[in-house]
């Protein structure tokens, strides 16, 4: 028996590695993440059985990856020691039952964006004739972006460096549970146990919330208003709204899902967050000045400790950079730093409202941002350090 | 006298160009506003008078601009057209009082985050014993972001192409007007005619708002919860949170300001916006799917059309491009684009959540998705385009 443990961050790939690496694989579902897999694996060696219920999805992903087509997912699963479920939320249940089903020995894991409602029809439905089957089912999420789908989306890299959840129960095999890990690892991701429960929640907070309050804004304000004089509000739209809205051009059909599937714990963060809405809505009402400035700054204070990447956790200073819009002008830009072996961290595009000039918001570690400036104006460019 | 009027996007600058263009103007406040203005006066062949109420602020403007630094407001206006107050919101209505009152015949503007309350002020206060003297006056914003200051923030450039709202009453002098307007267009942005209350409206939903919900996301999510393993659901947060989250950087004094001034605004927009959320809120309670679909398509939608840039309304498509983590890569890719003739509209990276590894996100035209996809894996990138 195993319980939920947190792994360390780069613990759970040594602990992973203490099983032997499986060798040979199955992916039901090759989109964009089972081809993902199909590619992680071939470059790790091991041999990938693969199906998909559209013929010609399953053609798509075996051209570009090392996946061999079976006729049936009972074949495709065939010989493999583990089997990933890689299909959309209402269909994983049944494939992962089909695969504890016909891969007697087989470790069995998914993608799900959602887990405790697929880790409970798992357990109500896997294996008939076989009980204690479902202890060979372990609930997987890599974390590693949703708004792309179809095989020609795959990427090795998708997965690579990537945290991967897993959420077995107190009921889940040891085996099983080693197998997958092994995979994760051999994947190039850092496997991060968790309960499906507080997944859930978790995805809840950090992508669905996000997604909604995204969604949510751009609706909102396309159909807001227009001023007496007909002007679009729109019209004054600048980078901060783009940003905000960027995640509201995902796929309505992939989010539906997603957000029917986690419908309770989306639910509450969403009420939770009203409620702090509503908590700035008192102090605009009030005046409280010192209850909106207390906000702002535990805001600015937690989005700088929400660093690019661990190793800069110290900070990261911003550049703003006006750039000519026209083809050349940010690889002179990127040119420049690359000479200068200064890493760009993070970049973003900054147009004027109106189109046809721009400027660049480079972000680099603290310590490098004078080297930063010094390698840019040697470059010809003004860069400009935010405050 | 002038009623509001709504100018069309491309038109503003001839009608602003029938007077004749201002050769002479004065700066109050030279942080980054400021020196901007008195940078891109200058790249017109304007001469600058500028004050500061910090000296040193003054001396390092003058030092990098053709501003000629003078020792009080009255001798920085002496015989200016147009003087542009550039100081917080709190500051502005006294400034231009004291400038209507110093420099007789100058029109005067501001450049405000909002305006219905500085214009109110500026009528309550402005030039006593000169009855009238307000209507020199023209309330002014250009939506040139906010997050910087200083004069080292500073460019000519980052007035250049913004859309510039400009907000006369009915007493507006109608030579003070096309003053502010000519220099405008000298500064190479766009003048868009509103009225105070619209424009305060508009920027509530398309600045305020906005920076609201990112504050408020961030600090709720960090203070929210950890699971009982201790995972930090933070440590699950990928692109699409960052992205919602990076308008939460933002200086806390100068939007605790921002957000007081536009309260009434503000919290009106908050408080639909609320409604909106509760509508989500409502369908997921009720399970009803075509409610939550309906509003992903329309927001969907609707982010499709704020374009980039208007010359690609058409269309962009998005490209997924693993890069390695390191300096130079970014440069090879962009430099690959330059080469292949092919502009990026847009470019974000991606980083995987425990860093090291990336993509970048590269937004293009859509008609020129195919000449990128190639170009990009003629340079040994293997790009994909997102669905």
């Amino acid at each position: 028996m195993t319980s939920p443990e947190t792994a360390e961050p780069g613990a759970s790939e040594s602990a992973g590695g203490d099983a032997s690496v499986p060798d040979r694989i199955a992916v039901l579902g090759t989109g964009m993440v089972g081809t993902s897999v199909a590619l992680a694996a071939g470059a790790a060696g091991m041999s990938v059985g693969g199906w998909d219920v559209a013929p010609d999805v399953l053609q798509r992903a075996s051209d570009m990856s090392p996946l061999s087509p079976a006729g049936s997912p009972e074949e495709a699963v065939g010989d493999a020691q583990v089997v990933f479920v890689c299909v959309p939320l209402d269909r994983i249940a049944d494939l992962v039952g089909l695969a504890l089903g016909a891969a007697k020995d087989a470790a069995v894991t998914d993608v799900g964006s959602v887990k405790a409602s697929v880790c409970r029809a798992v357990s109500a439905a896997a294996a008939p004739g076989e009980p204690g089957a479902g202890a060979r089912f372990v609930g997987g999420h890599p974390m590693a972006g949703s708004e792309r789908s179809g095989p020609e989306a795959a990427a090795a890299t998708l997965l690579d460096g990537t945290t991967w959840v897993l959420t077995p129960g107190h009921e889940t095999d040891a085996d099983a549970l080693a197998a997958v890990r092994s995979c994760v690892a051999a994947f190039g991701a850092r496997a991060l146990l968790m309960d499906p429960a507080a997944h859930d929640r978790a995805v809840a907070l950090v992508s669905h919330l996000p997604q909604v309050v995204s969604s949510v804004l751009m609706a909102f304000a396309a159909g807001e208003w227009e001023s007496e004089e007909g002007v679009d509000a729109l019209a004054l739209a600048a980078g901060g709204f783009r940003d905000l809205t960027r995640l509201a051009g995902s796929s309505p059909e992939l989010w539906e899902g997603i957000l029917r599937a986690n419908a309770p714990a989306v639910r509450d963060e969403l009420d939770r967050f009203i409620v702090a809405l509503q908590r700035v809505r008192v102090a605009l009402e009030a005046g409280d000045g010192s209850a909106l400035a207390g906000m702002l700054e535990r805001a600015r204070d937690a989005r700088r400790g929400l660093a690019t990447k661990p190793q800069v956790r110290s900070g990261v200073v911003v550049l703003h950079v006006p750039i000519p819009d026209r083809p050349g002008a940010l690889a002179r830009l990127t040119g420049a730093m690359a000479e200068g072996a200064v890493n760009i961290e993070d970049l973003q595009i900054v147009h004027a409202a109106d189109g046809g000039r721009g400027n660049a918001h480079v972000t680099v570690a603290a310590d490098r941002g004078e080297d930063a400036l010094a390698v840019l104006r040697e470059a010809g460019f003004a860069p400009v350090r935010l405050a």
